[in-house]
């Protein structure tokens, strides 16, 4: 990478002091242990003795609902809850530098009024009644900064709430943090000239994903009960899977992305969607659901109005595996993973076919245009007024793409039109291999070909950014952990694609010993409840207990 | 208008004749009659002694559902409806061009079939068994043409029904003609090199409307008891409005509109929306309902899942009214007719608000780039083809339009967002205005500043095209006609545009006496049942007995 400006430098350091000095000097981890850091830094939130056994309770809590439930039992008060997350989230910024704002402060005083008014009243304000949410940069939240990682939006900060944060706020929620994302959004790690790298807590030499990926590490620290991330092609998925959390990518319009910043307006074949990424399912629809009690179609007119119906898990499911994109071969890990998981589930009594893949690397072709229309030059034009330089796997990412004319961008446009109708009638032909005569519930896929990669590495979009040209949801399910042992890299693997060839060669059992493996389920067009229906019945019949 | 190119001429000439060939000698219209025609055609077919007693009663129901309901208390056979309209068609197509391919013999074998069928079974197909639906032009029906009206698509046929014709065909419905629609279909009048001009059966002087100006000539004619269209930007509304018909142009996305052809795809900022119009306001809702009852998302990706359920008409509704767009004032006879309106309302106990217009002018500037991002470069080459030469209203339309790059167009589908986010605020912004403390139900304005207009002239699209940029459901409700007497020109008005200017000097009470005036009544995104809701209450208390 090209190295940027003195000024650009200068505005970085500046801003990275200013966020450190938001955390109280109790709150510093000792340089001692800074300085001496293991590969997967989570014990040392226990050991470095900062957090208080019931601060420990608090934030290890098995999930959000979890935690509310024990704020409205009166086990915990709000304000105890709010604190213990602003420390672990001081913890976490200093460990894995996942934070791009903090206002503890303003948290830990509404804490506090919902306390009061739950001691007036008896009751809670609203379902999330207390709960800390982290907020990803580019999501709009009052009086905080946001930047998408430019040096040149590092002043840049919000008069007003997104959408999305008014309607947490108004159940309940006490938004404390905002999370890092990479320079630009387009990029499926964390990094920025101004922020600096975040990093994984499970194994620091990997990638925490992106573009969520401030959320992803800070949740998997336990730096926050729940997080709210967006996704143009990955930037849920990654992070969830790459730290081991449960995330939803919505359909895009399905939820209020109003109030989040997009760097380039009008750019509108493939909207990037909002969803929130965490420790449970149930935590995850929690959110979704109170974010549609809310009829966001009031206040977004991109917003479908379709209340959320919630729907039983289903006893028998009838799921479609994808197994291989015949694009890059998922790594070890990943396949064990996914084979392990339809054992499960048929032993279960679930039907399990096999999803062939319908033109994954065509569809490649028609999303990257679709992302860099004019080959990402407004991008660069913000990048140059402070001398700010492009990461490494945006550059490369951008690189092939070209600016095109109108009259191209329809072609790409019409074919993306196209390429819907076909897939849609594809998922339909699974009719015929289903004993019910209906097509497959949902498709089961891997998240990524990989569990992690290295930093700066560009890994393949596909798994995840198909997805997003189709506009399906899709949901990403812990499935375990990389065991060096088990998980040999292949011997004599001949790559069919360069993209294959690189996920090939970046495998290294030791490297990724440890990392957490997750799997993809993938839900029709606007049918979220019923995603969340399969992937409860795939969680409990073939993933608890996973480690 | 340039001439167009000997061999377009000789494409045009035969494709007429074939034409005019599937109309049996039997129902020709003598020339003694057709020499010499009155400006209102429609009392000739009664005079013209071609139907039948019986023909006439099928042909002047009062609407489909009447006809569905003398289908199954079998006092009609299928097959005496089929040829019923298909006789008034053939006469229609003599009188005002509105056809433009004719399966008479196909559909008079589909009648006598589901005629056996409810003998057999005694049972119909479905909700519309029996129920002839004529189709626009550019909707694909297997074995008939399809043209946009470019003498260079003189010969195409489709092997395919739409989706929505299968879900028509499916409830019973019978296919017998396809309808004209003005080359490109960028225009609100029906006329092109190919098929010739399509005349309004009220007044031949007076456009028909377009681009579904076939249907709505033919559907006035009552050659149709009910008719498909689509709507960019006026296209079902103007023709509905124009002669005297209900037609709704719902959300795009509600309906499926896969299987309509598009000139140059890939024009994803203003998506067309396909819709019925026809005699009466439960018709429209019945094809509606038909549609959506046969879930079109598992059939066409771009509909969003959202079933149809009706509502009941409020007894008591509240209603914005919005007088003026502050760019054209409307002519005398539709201002009469919204002060009427309004006067009925309040007297029938609704609550009546002002609506102010919320930037219209500047909503054409955002829209009409978008219609024409290449300045219609892609459809110049299309007409070039075969030497057709452009309309004389499309030519004026796109003329002022310039070929956009990448970035430009960004910032115009950007505006477009923009501008639904401060018209929802705007329209949220009328819960100020009324008792109940909510936002109005619906908005009540003109259909179109003028009854109709003459040939070749280019009216001003705002009225109908706002709700296009905004993807809002909207309605064509008739109320009355033209009175010469009554609607005098406007002395000494001052045009506040040159919209205003060309739209006011082409008033003439003597040339638009007797043409259909009509109200547009426009709902929320996706809110097409509750804009039936309002819709019913409006007809029933304000609109029921106008002539």
């Amino acid at each position: 990478m090209a190295e940027p400006s003195p000024s650009c430098k200068e505005i970085s350091q500046k801003a990275q002091e200013a966020l450190l000095a938001k955390i109280p000097s109790e709150w510093r981890i000792p340089s001692s242990i800074l300085s001496n850091l293991p590969r997967n830094v989570k014990p040392v939130f226990k050991s470095a003795g900062i957090l208080t056994p019931q601060e420990l309770d608090i934030t290890d809590a098995t999930d959000a609902t979890t935690i509310l439930e024990k704020i409205r039992s009166r086990t915990w008060s709000a304000r105890e809850v709010t604190v213990a997350f602003c420390k672990r989230a001081a913890m976490a910024q200093q460990l894995v530098k996942c934070l791009m704002d903090i206002d503890f402060e303003g948290a830990i005083k509404r804490a506090m009024e919902l306390d009061e008014i739950m001691e007036k009243t008896g009751q809670p304000v609203g379902p999330l009644h207390g709960l800390p949410v982290s907020i990803k940069d580019l999501t709009i939240v009052k009086g905080m900064h946001y930047s998408l990682g430019l040096a040149a939006w590092h002043d840049r900060k919000s008069d007003d709430d997104a959408v999305a944060v008014k309607s947490l706020r108004k159940a309940g929620a006490v938004v404390y943090v905002k999370t890092t994302m990479p320079q630009t959004g387009m990029a499926l790690e964390t990094t920025s000239n101004l922020w600096g790298r975040t990093l994984n807590p499970a194994n620091t030499n990997l990638s925490a994903g992106g573009s969520s990926g401030g959320e992803g590490a800070l949740n998997a620290c336990h730096g926050a009960p729940i997080g709210i991330a967006t996704d143009i092609g990955g930037s849920i998925r990654a992070p969830a899977a790459f730290n081991g959390l449960y995330g939803i990518k919505p359909t895009s319009r399905r939820c209020s992305y109003l109030g989040n910043t997009i760097p380039v307006p009008g750019q509108i074949a493939i909207p990037s969607a909002i969803g929130p990424m965490g420790r449970s399912l149930r935590d995850l629809e929690l959110i979704c659901e109170t974010w549609l009690q809310d009829r966001p179609w009031y206040a977004d007119p991109s917003v479908v109005p379709l209340p959320w119906v919630r729907q039983p898990a289903p006893q028998k499911a009838t799921i479609g595996v994808l197994w291989f994109d015949e694009v890059v071969m998922p790594h070890p890990p990943v396949r064990r993973a996914l084979r392990e998981t339809v054992d499960k589930l048929k032993a279960a009594g679930h039907e399990i076919v096999d999803f062939k893949p319908y033109k994954h690397s065509y569809s490649w072709d028609v999303t990257l245009p679709l992302y860099f229309p004019t080959a990402a030059r407004q991008l660069k034009e913000i990048l140059a007024q402070v001398g700010d330089t492009m990461i490494p796997s945006v550059q490369q990412l951008s690189k092939g793409t070209k600016e095109l004319t109108v009259p191209e961008l329809m072609k790409f446009q019409a074919a993306q039109v196209s390429f819907q109708q076909e897939y849609l009638r594809h998922w339909n032909e699974t009719a015929s291999l289903t004993s019910t005569g209906q097509p497959v519930d949902a498709i089961l896929c891997p998240s990524a070909a990989c569990a992690s990669f290295p930093h700066d590495f560009l890994p393949w979009w596909g798994y995840f950014s198909v997805w997003n040209l189709l506009n399906y949801p899709a949901m990403i399910l812990p499935a375990g952990t990389v065991n060096k042992e088990i998980d040999v890299a292949d011997q004599g693997y001949v790559p069919v694609t360069d993209w294959d060839k690189a996920n090939h060669e970046v495998y290294d059992p030791e490297l990724f010993d440890g990392a957490p493996i997750s799997l993809q389920l993938v839900g029709r067009y606007l049918e979220e409840e019923k995603l969340f229906a399969v992937a409860n019945a795939v969680d409990r019949d073939a993933l608890q207990g996973r480690v």
